[in-house]
């Protein structure tokens, strides 16, 4: 089939945070019949996360993944051991929400450092001590490979690769991959590196398009159709593996759909999934 | 050793050309004793390429690579047509100019497209076809990886192993690479992709920095040793590999050293190639 299920289409709070607060945010997605979501940490410590659970079930919402763990390399131990405290909170979370995942973005270079590698021996250290806490929870732990335009301040993984060898050094037991489209389109590698991965390894696939040209490295992310990327290609390819998980819709856009009326934006991406997801 | 031969130092001329004219870059270099220099097309257009080649050899100045040849993808076969006519000529000057190659930025989507794999099948045929021109007439050809961000409108090779790949399948006489750093220093694949390239197939290695943060996808590159790049490793792995050629400095700063005085820019070229090359 050719259209997406519309039933598959989840909101990430970040493509409207500028103009709501979670609990707005939940009840538009209620309204327009948005039946994911994927909430912000903060967003839902300043609403509570009782009352986010709440009103996650009243409206029937089911959480696509949580934003999001990691961070784990840091210049010092103790700041380490804080990160992996503060990781086990978000676990905790996460569970609390049901949500089908903890999404990690799993840091850049701890600060003034220029050893690449030691970073990603930092974040395979965390990895694996956050899932001596995940696992026998049963909270799946869903890597975030980055645009390598974020390696130094963000995430250090910057390719499915990169996310499949960590793996297969940790266990694939409730450890997967959030494959996001705007971090990956480029990646000659993609349908190789997806089909390494597995059905048991897509924990979420997040959409959005790449604009060209993208006039911020964070905050200029494009409406599906609005860019280059063969967005309905990439999403047959991972549900040809079998997967069956939510369309994740996330926009950063300082410039453009932050600054617009959000039942607009909800609208466009209901229009824009059927069209180009 | 592990300072840099100062006599490596090559002077991309796109890092003070909003400061200087051609001419006034050449004798730069020689004030400076910078013995190498990368000059642009349209710059050498505008001095007259015998010109160029007589300052050039008055001064005593190699070429460690001509900018540039490729953007072979393109919407219709008389533009591709069109572009390629131009590589032809773009080898032709490259060797008026004695230059140890032509670097090539291969180029991303036809205006409008979504086709990834259409426009690297198109750049494997384009290349292709160069080859014939320019293997004859002894100009090796050097495909250079572009970061990930530029793949949708400057090149859509992004990494060491889809050049590696694209000269498996073409030949690596008179093919090969320019490491660009910049481009590169993300890449988990970085040092097996080298070795797999092997000496033959360096034939350039060009030096900046990556600043944390980057203001500006194109046009905020750093001075060596003012970002995260940890550019004397990376060197001394090229030169481990028997790499003898220059390193070629080329800083794209609308924000910084674009409106420096050029004569401070080339003397802190200089220093920071000893400190941090």
């Amino acid at each position: 089939m050719q259209i997406p299920d519309p039933q598959k289409l989840s909101l990430n709070t970040a493509t409207v945070r500028q103009q709501w607060d979670l609990r707005q945010i939940i009840e538009g997605c209620a309204r327009h019949d948005i039946r994911g979501i994927s909430p912000w940490r903060d967003q839902v410590a300043a609403l509570g996360l009782k009352e986010t659970a709440r009103l996650l079930t009243l409206h029937q919402l089911s959480v696509s993944g949580y934003c999001r763990g990691g961070m784990f390399p840091a210049a010092t131990a103790a700041q380490r051991h804080a990160n992996l405290t503060d990781n086990y909170r978000a676990v905790d979370e996460a569970l609390a929400l049901n949500a089908a995942c903890l999404v990690l973005v799993v840091g850049g270079l701890p600060s003034g450092s220029r050893d690449l590698a030691g970073a990603r021996q930092q974040v395979h250290d965390g990895l694996n001590a956050l899932l001596e806490y995940a696992r026998p929870r049963g909270m799946p732990l869903a890597i975030e490979p980055l645009h390598p335009m974020y390696a130094a301040d963000r995430a250090c993984i910057n390719s499915l690769k990169q996310a499949n060898d960590l793996i297969d050094l940790l266990g694939e037991e409730g450890l997967g991959i959030a494959v996001d489209l705007y971090h990956t389109w480029w990646d000659a590698d993609f349908h190789h590196e997806i089909r390494r991965a597995g059905l048991k390894r897509l924990l979420a696939f997040h959409i959005c398009d790449w604009l060209n040209p993208t006039q911020d490295l964070l905050e200029d992310r494009g409406m599906m159709g609005d860019g280059v990327i063969d967005i309905r290609g990439f999403r047959q390819a991972v549900e040809a593996l079998g997967y069956q998980g939510f369309h994740e819709v996330e926009i950063f856009s300082r410039l453009n759909w932050w600054s617009k009326d959000p039942d607009e934006v909800l609208s466009i991406c209901k229009l824009r999934h059927q069209q180009h997801g």
